[in-house]
């Protein structure tokens, strides 16, 4: 239960730079059971470092199987974070007023980071180690661009090169995300491009191809893996990008704690699972050690892609080709293709392993929510906190609206704690469809996931 | 002289919401002689409260010609200034290392507020003061829209509706600010609009008409002064408006208490003069008192719109139509049109008042820096710091990097305080233009300003 919230009408909690996480919290340790094993999709048995060697840096590869409880930050990762961490945690005094609820709501803000989320806590992370091992470039893919923006960002500021492969469509539609990562001086090129074998068998087959996710991340990967120099970056879903994200959870619980309050309720947005996991997993290990077991953490996703609520907990493929090793996770099937959703970074057929390992343990809840009633949070928030939110944050968003208005009619005074992941000054296309009237719900209907989910291979871990 | 540094390398300064400065820091209860009074422009006469009193609240009308030292600044406007104040001071040690400079560079970030800029510190003052007198609408014009989307969020925040008119090329070619006043709850009309008698004259003679500044300030104005429940609100120039944003350099000053440290050159770029005025004003108290006689106080105008560096100390029309009252500053003649810079904010023919008299009385510097060079100071800073700065942001980063430049010379160890007054994510497509090669340095010929300058009106105050 929560204490008795500070008498001073603060609205938010701000820490300095000796106040960044020493350490994140790995909540493979803390796991009922280990977490099931990456399996090599043509041998089907678990795979070891020497396979990921080519594409990662060997200590990221340690990490991402490491059952070690506490992995301390290099001091050069912790003075770069400095540059916007510990982000502020918000108390929405406003917002509470505006829905006349008997709940304390407090959102913490990963949209400082300069390239405007949560992404850059990984992506120093992970540029970091691959110059400690000799890297001098990396490949990466991005979608919108948001996760090549924050990877675009921590390479000029350790000196190393960066390549880009931006799906063409967003190239094309989406120019600004793709100034700010020439501006930090990463190679951004529309894919598919003719700088892989991948991209110019698929430009030979269709020369007008819009590009996806799932053939960016085929070219950055060879990239990567024919180049002695380059090593290949992912933006979420790998246990390591996950633990690196937890400074987000360790500073908001310093911070519930100046606060002289307790979260009730902790709720994140969820594509691959990233930002989510970097707020609640700090949370969900009081859980797993049984020390808040009344503690409330729900993942939100769109109902458009609901690998958690719709999805099967089997092994798939991690891309859409099915060129990646086999995780098990919360799938809609890797053939799946939401729907056009304006919160891209959402629009994936998986998730994250550790959590979907929480789901499957109960450890966590998931929702899945409409697209229209997402956007009105968001307006609802942006008018009494000031800040426009991405439409992924906006799920969360809704999440923790709808909890405060149950609290309302329970008359129950709780804490809702939610990750507002990033802001939405690129995304303001979609804000004007929204008030336009032009935003439509994607009905999914139920043929289409059954569809995709015989493309998952027959395998058991 | 600056004491020594912090030893602990730390990279920035927070404050608690209970460190928002309680008063602001009125300069010109420390004028060495009076501000010269406003003229009307028909009697030449100095004008008084009830002249205004059809476009502003009596309060403000009251600060604006205030020789108290402390205004105080109400509880109800400092929990909405909370939502972003204080803002961060950062010590740029990734900059520094970058010059390979023996000076400390600070930055002060207004970019953090969630329209992107220091704007919204007086719109929310502003709106405040209005409602408190009755009003519950307020016009305003807007060019790029820095200013618009300040005051859209502020009349949203107080329940007030809002009416922006906004130059008609920028509604067309930057739809995003506009979607982002829209998003807060503002009407946004492209000017000229048939909505006004001054819009439909000019729609008349030519129903293509780009629109321009001086046009909508006409309409905005119109608006309020035809309408009982309608005041004008201005971004910048006014007294009151400047005094408003002293909470920038009192916060700054705090800050750099906090790190032992005092600076030895104070720096921000100059349009109408309001983000300049901010952070330097409290330090200009320190010279005007006589508390720190040699530090240095730079405003930085583009070199392509010199008011203060090339233009007269005249009196002269505020507006480029000629409606307002006589101000005295420095200006280039209201009839000057200055190059289509990317730096929007910073082109306006005069400047305000009180930044001239300091000018004037030898109290700060000032200097104009070409646009290229700008951007190039804007390339490096993003790549060291992160931040991608405003255009006109930029402006006061070319002359911080140029006084680093010149402390590595001299052999010298001072402290070097600049606002970065914004964020750039609207302005990428300036960026693009500069990585492109395709920014040009505006020659500005002197016969140009020499035509200009005769339209100023032989008043005498």
């Amino acid at each position: 239960m929560a204490k008795t919230a500070a008498q001073k009408p603060r609205t938010k909690y701000v820490l300095d730079d000796k106040d960044i996480p020493a350490k994140w919290y790995n909540i493979q340790a803390d796991l009922k059971t280990p977490a099931p094993p990456v399996l090599h999709p043509g041998t089907g048995q678990p795979i070891g470092p020497q396979d990921l060697a080519p594409l990662f840096p060997m200590e990221l590869i340690k990490q991402e199987v490491s059952r070690e409880r506490w992995i301390e930050i290099p001091e050069e990762i912790r003075s770069v974070l400095a540059l916007w961490r510990p982000s502020p945690l918000y108390r929405a005094r406003r917002l509470e007023k505006a829905l006349g609820t008997s709940a304390r709501i407090y959102y913490k803000y990963e949209g400082v980071s300069p390239a405007g989320s949560h992404k850059p806590n990984t992506a120093v992370a992970q540029v970091y180690y691959n110059k400690r091992e000799g890297v001098t470039r990396i490949a990466t893919e991005t979608g919108a661009g948001q996760w090549g923006s924050a990877l675009a960002m921590a390479t000029t500021f350790f000196g190393l090169q960066c390549k880009v492969y931006m799906v063409k469509v967003s190239y094309q539609q989406k120019p600004y995300r793709r100034i700010m990562m020439e501006t930090w001086g990463a190679q951004v090129v529309p894919s598919p491009s003719p700088d892989t074998q991948a991209g110019t068998k698929v430009l030979a087959q269709d020369p007008d191809s819009p590009g996806s996710l799932g053939i960016a991340i085929s070219e950055a990967v060879e990239d990567a893996a024919t180049r002695d120099d380059t090593k290949y970056s992912l933006g979420s879903v790998l246990n390591h990008v996950l633990m690196h994200q937890t400074v987000i959870g360790l500073e908001a619980k310093k911070q519930l704690e100046r606060a002289d309050d307790e979260a009730d309720v902790v709720i994140g947005c969820a594509g691959g699972g990233s930002n989510f996991a970097g707020l609640s997993f700090p949370f969900a290990a009081d859980k797993l050690t049984g020390k808040k077991k009344k503690l409330r953490i729900v993942a939100v996703e769109p109902a458009a892609c609901p690998s958690l609520t719709k999805g099967q907990y089997v092994y798939d493929f991690g891309d859409t080709v099915g060129l990646t090793p086999l995780v098990k996770m919360h799938t809609l099937g890797h053939t799946f293709v939401p729907a056009p959703l304006h919160a891209g970074g959402l629009r994936y057929h998986g998730m994250a392993p550790l959590v979907c390992k929480l789901y499957d343990e109960g450890v966590i809840e998931a929702v899945a929510v409409p697209q229209i009633a997402t956007f009105q949070a968001a307006m609802t928030f942006a008018r009494a906190e000031g800040i426009i939110p991405a439409p992924e944050s906006a799920h969360a968003i809704r999440v923790a609206i709808d909890e405060a208005e149950r609290c309302k009619r329970e008359g129950k005074r709780q804490a809702i704690l939610f990750n507002l992941s990033g802001h939405g000054h690129f995304d303001l296309g979609a804000y004007e469809a929204y008030l336009a009237g032009k935003l439509s719900d994607y009905e999914y209907p139920a043929e289409k996931i059954a569809e995709a989910l015989r493309s998952v291979p027959n395998v058991r871990g």
